[in-house]
């Protein structure tokens, strides 16, 4: 697999634990090492691991939140450091996400996650998905 | 000078190129080598630097463009790569921006840049400067 796939496979467990609302997958894949941060949509950026996973908890705790959906994911790898750009589909409406990985033992993870809204769905994709 | 004081120096000469309109200034601050993206505003991602180029060329170009300030800037050095976290204040209105800077031979140039609105002004910042 080349590294493009790796970061790709560490972006889809992301996603897979937020929709699946899986917190201990969504805390596995936050770098120990890094300086992490974490810019949620409108939101100011969190800077500090334990912050950011404790506002990981309130959004997958919390059952009003929508089901999220990536699609169009992009990854640009930079020696140990990579991004993805991708959509997040979410009740029909896109966003825009920037995840920043960095390899720490071996393992992509996510150093930084910035999503913020598209002000129209991007016109290269398909219709919105029928969300699950 | 530390990585992260050459990392922020190169993050305040991109928003000096902004403010000042000098394409010059900001087409030399882009990455050559590295993947390049940009993310504007409510805008889908731009892949590519000549595209990412003639945003910027609009932008600039446009007198109606109102002005920018960077505030609160913090660095996170990750070996040949670092990102930056800042605020811009654009008509007494919050966005956060994710700067991501890659080294290419010896100087810090931009790889990547998403903005997005914030929903209110940060806690932690002052009231908003008086605008260019």
């Amino acid at each position: 697999m080349t590294e493009r796939a790796n970061v790709l496979s560490a972006n889809r467990a992301f996603y897979r634990a937020f929709a699946a609302r899986d917190m201990e997958g969504m805390s596995s894949l936050w770098a120990e090492d890094a300086p992490v941060a974490c810019v949620h949509p409108g939101w100011d950026a969190i800077r500090d691991r334990a912050a950011i996973i404790r506002s990981w908890r309130n959004i997958l705790g919390n059952p009003s939140s929508p089901p999220v959906l990536c699609k169009n994911e992009t990854a640009h790898v930079l020696g140990e450091v990579a991004y993805v750009l991708c959509h997040e589909v979410i009740e029909g409406s896109y966003l825009i996400a920037t995840n920043l990985f960095v390899r720490e033992r071996g393992r992509w993870k996510l150093a930084h996650h910035h999503a913020g809204p598209l002000a129209q769905a991007p016109e290269t994709s398909e219709p919105p998905p029928r969300l699950q």
